[in-house]
């Protein structure tokens, strides 16, 4: 192949850092080794609808500190369980090949989280030119020690807890924040820790009320009138399931999470007669401009995985190793979720400084 | 008088800018007159149940870029209707005159929004010698150009909007974010002008549906598949009445608006199909250090309110007029609520650069 | 006139808001009045050397939150003393106003600072349908009460003097900030308040050397091992010149001035023996998105400029009165510059709250 | 030992994140052991000068966002060369050592960098009982993998350069920015990365006059009006050595870098004829509250420090080797400074997306 032609698609939600993994994929590409770049727009839903674009260097340029994605995405879209042509899902991913073939695409980049490389792997059995980028504000995908997105969305988190804690001194009020994170409780983790966080609750640690309610009396026995608890969307309580807030029929996650920030709120308010309040971070938490960190890491892997290209390394997602990109078979980095375990040394960390789990 | 002491409380919701206002009041006092300052802790609450203590000038050191107050506040303490001793609201009033007297308080300084201006004027019948300052992120009080907190909320509210428009334009979406304001649009209005709010619905300006929906479809024919939606919490449809999230029994301000932005996401949603997805920015809003522009003029307000003392012109709250810091009757600036009216200025430069208001 | 032809263009230094104010002039036109637009760029250098470009719809839109300016500027072209064309400036005036009728433009709109103005009010006695638009980060122009980019300057002043207070008062140093402004102190002024600076020095009030080490001196006293000293870059010594970084020929303002940051903290360590540091913000001040207030003031601004023009009112600059849009002529805002005087009720406050202006 | 006493200081320059380390070194030997907790004074200058408190709980709650350190820092103090007791340094670390044992000390916590560790493992052959916890915002320190501080300077380094990009563009300057890191480029590079800096000069990589100036036109010849360069303040042109702004006699690090910013600024601006400007980010760099991830790593490390002295393993300094918390011996740490190396993956990414590196 003397000039190779390489296409590019963003899959999921939105997440910072998205525009500085296609830039560093695209100007390498160009630069490094002269090759086209097609941009797939809306994630898997232009593969299947035939929506795409040259990038140009000058398209790429400039674009690192935005966020969002130059090339949209969608959260839905499924190649093979199709809701696009009628009612029952379909299976068109014969023809996203075709559209890959006839676009002589010589290597697809799918930059996304979970459900984006669970796609992605079962595409490769068909087309098996594919590079994975790992990204997702909810640091859960395996085989990489992070993805890009969850330190822009910590910082986040870590700011409003910083400005959370002033109205919580002044009123002496329990105050809840949830957060993001699916079924991983990363986010209320480390960006609870980095906040300062009293209680942190996520769902790898099923929490129990009574213990809740004892660690905000505990602190107002201690002669501190003011707890901020910060609540991963997924948490529950021990015995009980996680609070749906919504079920999305055929969609590769089908359930939306949330809620459990008003429930622990109310309780807490019930039980130990402070005064409490909820606000839940939302989208906040997806957008804005990446940080210092994930400029550097998306950036890296956007290179990276340009480089796998080169070397017809294909069916590999690229991954942060301790201070190395790496690289991980995409079927690997989908069999599973990474999760937070109860005893790892992050959660001992919290404890020593006083961070009650709820449990 | 050779030597006055003053005594300073903070009233009602959190607010960025309460230190630099109690600073400036305390260091104009300790500095230029000699006087002592006596904190007063939690608002009303400490003056009805002698919780105080004296502020040094050490104490008032450093405090200027703090967001909340360092006294405390409450929202709910009402002298005349007093919640602490028994079911019935009763005045303790009488008991208030007496601990100022007690203190040999010379003057009383009320810092807070038209809940705490409307004791304090209630409080001047019996008691004289108070003087007003203007605080409140809604910016609705009468008598004055601005409120310290208003210029931090609004620059919240635009980072914020800024954030959402990169997902909106990703995932073409509509987001529709809820932000406070009480029965004044001011927040999502200003707010909504810088940042960027395609469509703004404020109280002042009841919306009609099909005239938002509308909206919506007009931006998707000129290509634009998003569409930001900045809703103030007090926003309703012409015809019906403001949500209201709580009904709060005896409190000084009874309602606990909100919910609206839900309902307008799953409004839009259904009416246009396009996907909509709703944040509550919530007590974000109040939290965090103040501003350039709100530490001017909360140094500023205390400044002035420690002068106004000084003359012995009591009943009087400072106030902004221009560029200068003036002064009016707490009586007036009680008289009502400060509201957007539709045929401003303000409003017309927002429709003029394409926004929309649902009418 | 059934459809007019416009012109924009931005001069003198960067400043946050100028895309905002091109935004408002631009929508105002095509979305009120459906006029057309021209960019004119690089400021009157593109008026004088044929540069310029429609603006549509499309090309205006989401500039609102971005800095700098999308038409480019220059701060040193000037058409009645043009340098391109050999060594010795000559008058190009002519060139500019045949320019002006070829392209069909019916109103010129100068977005700028004194300089800018200087040159629009001249070129008015040849083209006279010109509209003004303040615009500095020094808020020095007379005839308003505040130009965009000085809250955002400001701002950023804020929050450096927050960083550096860390760094002050861990080493127990005096951190000497210079900041910009030109011959006017405002920056310094509202900026040293807001971030606490103790001691301020600006060019309108020149100051003695004995009395700033007195102030650091003072602080010792107290207890207080470190101080923060905002200068100016246009503050002096009473009796000694302001310090002249480099002198441009032929430029309108021919003066870079600077340097006095290092000076005042070189002089404050030999004569207090404390360890003193500098640091110039420099250009950081004129970057950036601009604040709430800023997009807000330019948004209001170029909406005005519009209809000024529309009403053919023309010769004018838009200016901030209280709350109100109003406008002066761009000859009475040409006469002079807005400086701080010693005994305005600002420096006062300042005093109040224990600033020491050298004085 | 039933109950341990153990002494915490901070040394050397500040650093976003001692407050945090503080605090997880506190709150662990408090809560989880039980122990007494001492705060030295200004570093080793409190350990010569018996400048010590005690460090209670309350002391050390709410200072996890705090930039600088709470129990004051300095940079000259060293007790093999105290400066203090005449003209000629003396070794005092006999005194120091009856000091630690006087006060009951029975474990010493050494904050600093590569200085702070040096005298640490100086002093650990007279008093054995010593852990390291590595903090610069350089980077620089062999056995770890990241400092705490470094996160935050480089956000604020990218910060910068988002806010100088839009000057840049808008006049088609070169705008240089110099940045810390002493004797490796690390600040450069990575906060030069992160923002888009298109020229970027590191001290590991003597750069050429030539290819500095050759890399602005060839950007000028592509139509980029501007270009962004990063200075590392030790960077200098191939066989040249660093510019040394001022040798501090007798100090453990005698010479303090900077100057280069302008000369870059100065060359270009002569060599290629195109506007420059630079700007030194100075002290800037240093303040301010901790990112999220500094905030994460000095808590962390504050409480693997803690265990450390819990298990007796003294003489080591803890350290980040990929997502683990680990220890290397102070002596190891102590032996050189971790450079950039020009071949590293980083380097090579760099270059992908275009950045030169002036060889």
């Amino acid at each position: 192949m003397s000039k190779r032609t390489i296409g590019i698609l963003t899959g999921g939600g939105d997440c910072p850092g998205l525009n500085a993994a296609i830039r560093g994929i695209a100007k390498t590409s160009i630069l490094d080794y002269g090759w086209n770049v097609i941009g797939i727009q809306d994630g898997y839903y232009g593969l299947m609808n035939d929506l795409k674009r040259e990038l140009t260097f000058k398209d790429v340029s400039n674009i690192l500190p935005l966020g969002g994605t130059i090339l949209g995405t969608s959260n839905k879209a499924n190649p093979f369980a199709s809701l696009e042509e009628g009612k029952k899902p379909i299976d068109v991913s014969d023809r996203v090949v075709e559209n890959l073939e006839k676009w002589n695409i010589d290597a697809l980049f799918c930059i996304g989280g979970d459900g984006t490389h669970a796609i992605a792997h079962q595409l490769s059995k068909k087309y098996p030119n594919i590079i994975g980028v790992p990204k997702t504000i909810d640091n859960d995908l395996m085989c990489t020690e992070q993805t890009f997105g969850f330190d822009t969305a910590c910082s986040f988190v870590t700011e409003s807890l910083d400005r959370i804690h002033s109205t919580a001194q002044s009123h002496h009020r329990v105050m809840v924040i949830e957060v993001m994170g699916r079924y991983a409780g990363w986010i209320a983790l480390e960006g609870g820790i980095a906040g300062g966080g009293d209680i942190i609750l996520i769902p790898e640690m099923p929490f129990s009320w009574k213990k809740v309610v004892e660690s905000v009396k505990v602190r107002s026995k201690l002669g501190k009138r003011f707890s901020i608890v910060v609540v991963s969307e997924g948490a529950h309580p021990d015995g009980e399931d996680m609070v749906v807030r919504e079920v999305i029929k055929d969609s590769p996650d089908p359930l939306r999470l949330g809620g459990i920030g008003e429930m622990v709120a109310d309780r807490i308010e019930k039980e130990t007669g402070h005064e409490s309040r909820y606000t839940v971070l939302g989208h906040l938490q997806r957008g804005g401009s990446p940080s210092f960190f994930d400029r550097i890491l998306a950036t890296r892997y956007g290179v990276a995985a340009a480089r796998l290209a080169k070397e017809n390394d294909f069916g590999k997602m690229v991954a942060l190793r301790g201070t190395d990109i790496v690289s991980a078979s995409i079927e690997a980095a989908t069999e599973g979720l990474k999760l937070v375990t109860p005893d790892m040394e992050l959660i001992k960390a919290a404890k020593s400084v006083g961070t009650s789990f709820g449990v």
